[in-house]
């Protein structure tokens, strides 16, 4: 079966988690999403464990575990997501644990995908992963300065296989574009086909694209 | 202050609890979610209070408060929100208390908003609103049987005023919906000028109608 982990922190976007949680628990993916602490979180005392994750708009939601990196890396997931929202991705960005999962999930001989999207795309940065496409949030554009080398896009999702034997990078822009996001996703860890079963029942409106 | 009520069960669809919920907030409104409990839910024993709503696709979600029905009306609140999944749309179908509150906002005489997506407009059925303009998840259409005298519609929103002095019945298909959904919310409760607002931040793909 497909795996994936998806971290949450406090204040990360909570749309860009849930859809993409969702969608691809749609396309038969195993999804885990996994707490990252902040050291001064006001919700550190929390009695629940894992702790809630307060998120951007002040959805609460309790993730399945708190990141073991024992337990997280690529030999267990074929996929792991950074979701945005400043808040949530400041504390991914800043932490050692993340950055060195994100390396492992990079240097993995099997091929995993990396997702990162609006914020997220800050952990590509921290994490020294070397410059090659990608997007983020407009607001976060300046955090992929000149001297980094990354080829910035304004697309919707950029999938970046620029590196050989290394992790495809998926990055995206933004809340609104979670579900082209989801859709690279499936597409990549489950077949074009998937998708085309995935969005049948969602409905969506005729000129968005879908079905495909 | 805007407010708005928005329900929230087992089984209740992730995606169109949080964006709503998330887009609302982004526009100003202050939202408060209420926990709708089945009487035989294996989460009904749970220790977290309000219980955590374990969501259609397994992400699990701390509703603000249980429902207090002495406490969610429409003197209290400018709208009530009611999303699809399934299983969260037939506990709040069936429940007399979800029945007795949208009757209650229906017939306040301040008008008010009810919002249903996806499954969730089931509970028109079970409310008894009279026969009007309405969508539903097309899974469900067969609810609206033609001794009903609703006038089913497959368009992506449907805004009924349909009743004089009644509420105004915003309803929508599914996860596919649930952007246009939420503008059309954010549009009757904030003006069009903060969906203007709203939109430029979640970067939509071009194509897609957004920004306006």
């Amino acid at each position: 079966m497909v795996k994936a982990l998806i971290l949450v922190a406090d204040g990360t976007e909570e749309m860009e988690f849930t859809i993409t949680y969702d969608m691809l628990v749609r396309a038969g993916v195993e999804c885990t999403s996994a707490f990252i602490p902040r050291g001064l979180s006001p919700y550190g005392s929390s009695d629940t464990s894992p702790p809630l994750a307060v998120c951007s708009r002040q959805v609460k939601i309790l993730p399945d575990v708190t990141l073991d990196p024992l337990d997280a890396g690529p030999e267990k997931f074929d996929a792991l997501i950074i979701p945005g929202g400043i808040g949530g991705a400041v504390t991914m960005a800043g932490s050692t644990e993340v950055q060195n999962l994100v390396r492992s999930y990079y240097n993995h001989p099997e091929k995993r995908i990396i997702g990162m999207i609006c914020a997220g795309s800050k952990v590509a940065v921290t994490a020294n992963l070397p410059g090659q496409p990608i997007t983020s949030h407009p607001s976060i554009q300046s955090d992929f300065s000149v001297a980094l080398d990354f080829d910035y896009k304004e697309q919707s999702v950029v999938v970046s296989d620029a590196v050989p034997d290394k992790a495809t990078l998926v990055t995206s822009r933004g809340p609104g574009t979670v579900f082209p996001f989801a859709f690279m996703l499936i597409e990549l860890l489950c077949g074009k086909a998937k998708c085309d079963e995935v969005v049948g029942p969602m409905i969506f409106p005729s000129g968005t694209g879908y079905p495909f």
